[in-house]
């Protein structure tokens, strides 16, 4: 089967290359351009590497980065993945998705608007039939986003929980990697042994994703969850992998080892499906008093593709009627390229692409 | 007027290193002996300094430590303050209390026991009346202790806010510093890069003694406050300063400026009694949207004995009916030596130590 | 005596806030303005705050930010202290000495210049004679440069040995803070549980700086010293603080302890003047096994206004022929505006400052 | 073909642990036993699990920790590769090789007897002859050291230009990893944004060993190299990667190009023997101006089991008849248990182990 060619923006940035990494060897696309402003035109990936623990092939080192043009896009490649800068996603990504292109964006420019999906295949498949509202755009084209990278690892424990138990009240403290403010990004003068208790409008876009998320697509539009979802969100001095402190009121009251199985034993539509970047078990559940931490598990997920796909939960406990956990999640690959390049790959799976 | 002779045990730690440098021109009282462990026995503090951000004076570096002996301690010193290790300090608290010594201690051993208060005189200085519960204990001699580092920045501003409006609810998450867990503590291998979400008996511990110093002195014993105490505890790689996240639910619904000045404006038995190392200001209230930081905030306080003595709190909001806030205060100061230091000024003041 | 008026130039950068700093309350020395470029202008101090570890007074954090306008400045400071990036420096402060303000300037542009000293009081204060062969400017005007930071910590042992016993050969590696980079300075992605091996130029000038400040004035230029002189330089993870590995070989082969004498007894001309800003003892020398280090050594120096500017020494070791040290200095205040502020008091003890 | 049964002794430490993750899947030797002392007995590896960047099987988590016991090991493996802190490994090491037990160590204890070899299969394959003087132990058994951590990625380097240049001097300074120093080895709050420029002994073995090393074997002892040999030492805030700045003189003078043909051509006997875990390009050269870097290279080598076998050499210089360059070696892997497993390799093909 011949794979279909993307285009990836924003190749120069953390994002970008984490979309050219999980796409060096994917079964459904593969990569025809790679797109920055215009500065970085004509340089290598080499010469603009930021990821310090891929290892990339020599032949994608030497890719050389050209200048966004929609047009050249929509006629070159069949779909795009954004790792663009909100400011500039925002036209770029309307231009691309009026010229037919779909597109898978990480940007946050679109995510609140009612015709456009925030999209993570094991919460809500269903709201990627959204995209039939995306009326302006052209024929083919639309717009996906996958959710901020502090909401993805925790709308995926927190779906399987509303599941199974009613969500009544969540409080979440996130303690950041600097990956996921993008490159340059955190100063080191700033982070280096301290942490910033402040990220521009992270803990807006966590409370108002989730509750779209876990809503429900009613007709046309989406009516969010309305449980209390109260979010803090904070920088550390650590490279990758979210980690955040979750604590809940339910609205019914399983035992700590319930909790433990209805997480352990969530699947959902990609798995159902067997995407390739899908996460064999999407929540992995540990029982060491010291886990999740970045350094081990930001990485989980089975070896290979889903690599960093699988959110890990520890430290599950009830206080009272209120249960606390820690979860953790890699915020460029779960929460960043790898939240949009499942994104694409279930509307492969639907025939949206066609 | 001369200066009570006291006693530093402990003297090798990071706590009891922060002790001698709060004491090493204090108008009260003066060091008579450094203690620790056989293993330290004639070594100069020079040669076993762990604090990295103090000058100490060189006749100060050139003192001799001393094994630990309740006999000698008793001959020679008034008191004693207590940085040594939760599991020796158990024992040998109780033998200098017997032996007629005042303890003002950092150890977590006696904190939960029903005649020893766990004391923060800005909070609860009527609780320091427990000592004459204490009647096992010699005739001069008592127990006082200071809160765990975490729980000591968070029960000031709770206690200015329970005053003022009423708790209902506390959820706080800590990013605790390597400080905190003493010499050698935290291995480096374990902390660099990474967050540990997991300090054994932490949130354990803040709850009860939150809820304790909370709680009223009623005849003999302390009701606990009954408000919902929640706890999730972590180690980030930061030297000094506790940083904690607050969501928080009041009994009334104050505004957020109102909140403010109620806690910039908080002043308790210290503030009034003048006491040398109290701050003027124990609550600093920051209105930039960053803050407050390790780096920048950990050592707040007006400049000489109170520096590190003051809470700042920032980042105050409202969503609905809850409250958010970032707190921070240092873990060593305030929340350790500084703690029994200030405990000990309040005895002083109240002539407790004839 | 009433104090001279000096401008801040690039006084939202580190260098420029240490400036601000050591100029706080000093006592030949008072700001009059605070420049930057456009983007800062009608920002107060506060709103741009880089240092964290100075709190200064309430009326600094409040002074506004004035774009940089040579005319202005001439017209109202008496002299300029300059932290601007080099290559905005290069016009503006030729402008500056044109138009007869002395310029004492932190910036690399103008120090190869054979007529612009490369100064520290400590190491070669004939040089500021220089200053007269700078015919095209201004009446008043001329420029003082210090040198690169990872040159001004080596610059002064290096000096204290030359005299004594003759330099032949340095060999010197480097671990440079982050703050040495400016602001935002390295990304903390790229520095975060990393080192990286190459700082752009600073090899090249280390080796040119060291040379010319150790070479003679003869006539009206600079014969460069002709020791072999080689640098290898890199970035470590630390805030503030260069440290320095130096192996030597001498032209005489004194004893270690010999070696420490001639460097611990070492004074030169600000100590004989007793500048402000000048150690009393401009190089001490640490006989623990493990010094200096960042975190222990950055802020040598007696208290005040002479903190961060004594160089530390340590591990002083002999190898066949070969002598080892390490060293260290505060990068932005020794090696940065303390550098410019004690040039700016040998000017104004020479009467250079009209 | 069956493969030798094999004991890993110091299973619970970081060179242990390497041992556990490089012979998982190894060809010639599979693991019998895991050994460490007795405060561990009866654990399983994933309750002392140290390495955060190696997913282990699940039976080798399972795998439960024995005490050590030369006759039981002597007993039941083939040969042991040791992983004791040298103290420890001083008698114990002795004890086994007279049980007739080949013992593969990384321990420093013996390696400057004059009849055990220090050994790299790339530099000096013909010590391992040295095996046939060490007369006290059994028949099978002898002991083989790999060098410490810090020499062994400089000897690789310094005998391919040794070769072909001759070396007339060497001034190297480290910047080496945590892991270096063990576990829990260096206290956070010792390292965290600091650099320690010590490490006991660390430059008299890297002198030492890399002049015995680069010596020749001369009948039945090994004759140092003469060259100049200098060392200097520290530690930074970096997990796995020592990284070291070299200078050079050399006795001919190649151009820079031809010095980076010497190195990228270097191949030695585990190339031509394909030993399992040789890198097949030993000294991997880097044209960026800012590599090596302990995030980007430490585990240079081809994927697999060679994966941080490899040493990374960057910014080769030339400056007047010196020679400056960077070099990277995996310290636990390259410079600990892999240098181990190489040399066991070694022998394996060599029939020393019958």
């Amino acid at each position: 089967m011949r794979k279909m060619e993307v285009a990836v923006l924003g190749a120069t940035g953390m994002i970008g290359q984490r979309f050219i990494q999980l796409l060096e060897e994917h079964p459904y696309f593969e990569i025809k351009g790679l797109y920055a402003s215009e500065r970085s035109e004509g340089k290598r990936l080499a010469d603009v590497l930021k990821l310090k623990d891929h290892i990339f092939k020599e032949e994608t080192l030497d890719a050389v980065i050209e200048q966004i043009s929609p047009r050249k896009i929509s006629k070159e490649s069949r779909l795009a993945f954004s790792g663009l800068p909100s400011d500039i996603a925002k036209d770029y990504e309307v231009s691309l998705a009026t010229a037919g292109v779909p597109v898978f964006s990480n940007a946050s420019s679109h995510r609140m608007r009612p015709d456009v999906p925030v999209l993570i295949p094991e919460v809500n498949s269903p709201h990627l039939d959204l995209v039939k509202m995306q009326k302006t755009h052209g024929d083919r084209g639309f717009i996906v986003t996958n959710p901020n990278c502090s909401a993805t690892g925790l709308a995926i424990p927190l779906k399987a929980i509303d599941n199974a138990y009613g969500l009544d009240m969540v409080v979440v403290t996130t303690f950041q990697a600097v990956s996921g403010a993008g490159y340059p990004g955190v100063p080191s003068i700033d982070i280096l042994g301290n942490v910033i208790p402040y990220i521009r409008n992270e803990e807006e876009k966590m409370e108002m994703e989730i509750l779209k998320m876990l809503g429900r697509l009613e007709g046309k539009s989406i009516v969010p969850a309305d449980f209390t979802m109260l979010a803090n969100c904070a920088r550390v001095p650590v490279a990758d992998g979210h980690l955040e402190s979750v604590t809940m009121a339910l609205r019914e009251e399983p035992t700590v080892e319930e909790l433990k199985k209805c997480l352990s034993g969530f699947r959902a539509e990609p798995q159902r499906l067997k995407l390739p970047i899908a996460p064999l078990v999407p929540i992995i559940v540990r029982d060491e008093e010291n886990r999740p931490q970045p350094l081990m598990d930001a990485n989980a997920g089975q070896p290979g593709r889903a690599r960093g796909m699988a959110v890990t939960v520890g430290r599950l406990r009830k206080t009272g009627r209120f249960y606390k956990m820690f979860i953790l999640s890699h915020n460029t690959i779960r929460g960043g390229a790898g939240g949009s390049v499942s994104n694409a790959e279930l509307a492969y799976a639907k025939q949206l692409l066609k």
